[in-house]
């Protein structure tokens, strides 16, 4: 038996999600005749506190239509050197929306202080494109699943909106923030001017992702998305086990504590170093077993875990749903054999 | 009771279709881990006659993946002047593939003669940067659904494949293409590069459509798709319908012989010209009607008939499996009575 | 001795010209210092009755700054098929302006009729990003050099103001079209948004090309060409011969005397087919002769005549202020020669 | 009397340019026809060492054709985050070469360490586009004219190489560099793939910049310069004062040493941090002036010298042929009344 803790992506639908699919109400989307697609973004765009919302069929797509719709070609986008939609979207916002990236280091809190955000903006001048767009990340993925509380980002926000500029906030866990910090994702998401979340992840969806926001941005982004080709159908059939997904926050309590076992636990066993996680991603730092992150991947894989190789020396864990007390049980026993045979 | 006749896109699952969402096999598609897209897509391709097949969620995405996949940026695509990747697809061609676009005239056949062709075809030199690809498209959308003979489609691949210029088929309808010429899909699409065709237009799947050629190319495609945000993750869940859409062939004469009679009746009211048409597309004229297209559409609709104005003077009616003999009759009559009170 | 008539660009500058390079005052243009410069884009924009004006290394650049400077990514530019902007500037509208081409064809008289450019604008919509800029030329270098009258200009232009479409006009060799017509420059340009001309061509400058429209659309051009690499320094250097071949016109009436020379002698000679030309280009139908265009532009060179392979079966013929009327009368001894050898 | 200490690049042609560009030998460089640009492209490749050359209208064209000519599309560009084709280019690199940027900083001396370079090249991955170019620049502008030795090109060029990065080197002052190192250009250059050097700033040519590299490069380079727009006629009238200044190096070391003169004797001014510089920049802190960077600029303009604001807080002045030693004492006197005044 394999404890699949790649991501929370592979997390499988519910049969309640199955049995909302088989029954979903439909129509043409593109018309915007599906009345389970428009009740899911109008349901997603009222639990994040904005006007309108848009259903994508995937995470990459919500962020780059966002960051399309936010900005006009030549400008810069400022994000973290380490943000998802800089490091893992192919380059996206160089090939589809012209833009120069201008980095921060938001270091281990997932957050910029708001003199880096003052420093990061450029203005528009003769030589200048000027920056266009301001993107934070909730929980941050690559700084270890941390969760920003409001402070942080609404402080961030506030220099950005200072000078005109934008605010897209990354959410594609941002019910697992919300559930770290004992929020609401309202609240979170109250000072930034978009955001996408998935619904294929901790909330369990089959397929999809929300960008919500007021509503010319999504009348803007919807055209981006069809230009995308992200234009659906009988989206319906998705978007019904969406809806479902919206309201499948319980669990999120459970894996966090489930991704807190095994930091603890994996923590304990020579070689590795974790710090306790904030939500469901841990990261362990290998470096000392003498294994370079893809060389520990393969190794504990012949143990029946999966995991997924972060950077050269850490790897990632993500609890999900489909990941039971047991099965972390068995996925640490696992671990510590595999290393007891390096 | 209103009868939609706007087009085939607007096709509700059927009860089949349904449960096998309901009870797909799913994983994440993004790590190739989904049976039933991985089935699907093979399936695709043996149908097709091609190696391997790609799943995206639109036909729009479908197009401009094979279209960057096939392309360098600069080059020239050559394709009809009222081809859907060109007129319907918001400027995609240059926005996401940075292409150059060069246009033919194919008439009322929907195909270019081979000397058109030839014609089209720009060498690369010092001032030009040459054609990349050239694109078919079967059956014809804005012709009047017009399903053009493989004899057509090969005499122009070949011109293309003698400049070393690679053919993509935009067959969004191929299937109808095949049942109205009575033969195989795959026959068509012998001597072209790619196919991109639609699960969710007269299939009746849900949501998605396919793409194939050979594996090289659908390696390129996939890259593409996920730099587009088409990467879906359990999507089995739309991919399982799909795979009954795709045998789902019976029903298109069905579609044609109903198309026909729709022509048939309203070329006989007065100021409507119609055609013959070869498949479920039947496109009117209503110039001598007094109205405009955009008039004739809004008249009709007042009289439970829902069209979609093609040009200023032309309206198309799509049939598709939703819609019963029943229907047919009396949307022919809402027409006649929207008429006479015109 | 070698007659050079494959393009009026080859033009050496005359020794006053020369002269005003070395005496040229000079600034650094990039801060607008360059008086030179200064007044080149005033004296352009006055001849042509534009507000303002903008020197560009090329005609090139000049146009596709132009067409940046017109419209979004996106959009639809609207041209001739033989349009020089499309047919020899490697593809740059899709690549600098991500614009997708609608083409119409303008036939011998260089001009659309309105009805075609009626017919070829895209109004924006649900999936069509709509029609941007409108092109025009005069001269228009491959219909032969013709010249097409204020009327017709005005004519198109007017269909497309009344859809809000502006209108640029790539005038290269606007004063060859002037001096045919027997009118103004200005005249010509009254009716369009923008002029591109090229100092370097007819008007025998060394370097450069004019860009003039209204003062908004050239502070945009302005930081285009910044953007495409074009700002220079002391620039002064080539705009002060630029100057003079401002008004370095009266020589073009020559030019054309001498073309029609060359179409007259050249027609008579078995297997070549002219046109009487409206200006300084002779495009000459060589299929007769047994040789394609490059064989014939191969053989004639070895006789010392250079011209231009046009297209597969045709020859382009340019005089310019450095022919005079013996070299022509040599030119068409050698071609006469080189035919009876072939 | 004012004196212009903004930049380098308001440098006048000498007499003896103002001649060369006089009695140049020219002809069509699009044709490659002309003698003084073949012979500037010759002669500036063997200064640096390199295979071949091209000359551009501008220092931003060379270094946004070389980005270009090395990279595809998506793939991310590594740099200073205060590179000048990153800072002052518009965008450009996102823009004409749809380019991703991963910022390192290069801090004081203008050069990342090697570790730096490993840790910012990406290797294209299944998420990742790559990287596809890293970039050097010597001296460093921004980083106050800071002159990068041999040893640090030549390590950080190193570590991209291992991992088949190409690397090019915007020299726009590379003379500079090598005055300040008392070395050869060509050794700076050696183990780098391209580099940009301009001839219009210190070198003192009226227009224009160079491209070298290898051929194949170059090739490519020459065909984007086209696209772009940059490809002129009679160039050799500005390729051969271009020619005088590539020889033009000996008064760098007299700039140099004015430099270090204002350096001194503005940072003995109350409110004025200066350090000293290594080339012909002075890059002033003027925080404690209680003025920030455009009032101190606007402030010293009243009396008659000309600097450029940098940041917030800094002010760069920029000696260069045009400047005397007197020029350099009237200036420190002006800016020393202008602070008494404040
Ligand atoms: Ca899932
Ligand atoms: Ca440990
Ligand atoms: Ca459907
Ligand atoms: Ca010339
Ligand atoms: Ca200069
Ligand atoms: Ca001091």
């Amino acid at each position: 038996m394999v404890v699949d803790l790649r991501s929370d992506t592979v997390t499988r639908p519910s049969d309640a999600m199955r049995d909302a699919a088989k029954n979903a109400e439909v129509g043409d989307d593109v018309y915007r005749d599906d009345p389970s697609v428009n009740e899911l973004e109008r349901r997603a765009a009222e639990i994040l506190g904005k006007e309108a919302g848009l259903f994508v069929p995937s995470g990459t797509m919500g962020n780059q239509v966002a960051i399309r719709a936010h900005t006009d070609r030549g400008q810069e986008l400022l994000a973290d050197e380490h943000a998802h939609v800089l490091k893992w979207e192919l380059g996206a916002v160089a090939q589809l929306s012209s833009l120069q990236t201008r980095l921060l280091d938001f270091g281990d809190s997932g957050a910029p202080t708001p003199e880096q955000v003052e420093g990061g903006i450029v203005e528009e001048g003769l030589h200048e494109a000027g920056t266009g767009l301001f993107c934070l990340e909730n929980t941050h993925n690559y700084r270890g699943g941390v969760a920003v509380p409001k402070e942080e980002i609404d402080a961030a926000a506030e220099v950005a909106h200072e000078h005109d500029v934008p605010v897209h906030l990354d959410g594609a866990r941002l019910f697992n923030a919300a559930e770290a910090l004992s929020t609401d994702a309202a609240a979170l998401a109250e000072n930034v001017d978009s955001v996408m979340f998935c619904l294929s992840k901790g909330l369990g969806a089959p397929v999809g992702s929300m960008l919500v926001g007021d509503q010319a941005f999504i009348d803007r982004a919807r055209r981006v998305r069809k230009l995308f080709g992200g234009g659906m159908r009988q989206a319906g059939i998705i978007a019904a086990p969406g809806l479902l997904a919206l309201e499948n926050r319980e669990h999120l309590a459970d894996d966090h504590r489930r991704a807190a076992r095994i930091a603890e636990d994996l923590g304990q066993i020579d070689g590795i170093e974790t710090t306790a996680p904030d939500s469901n991603i841990v990261v362990a730092d290998v470096a000392d077993t003498g294994l370079n992150a893809e060389e520990f991947v393969g190794q504990i894989e012949q143990h029946g875990v999966l995991a997924v190789a972060f950077s050269e020396t850490t790897v990632r864990f993500t609890t999900n749903w489909d990941v039971t007390d047991d099965d972390i049980e068995q996925a640490i026993d696992s671990v510590r054999t595999a290393m007891a045979e390096t």
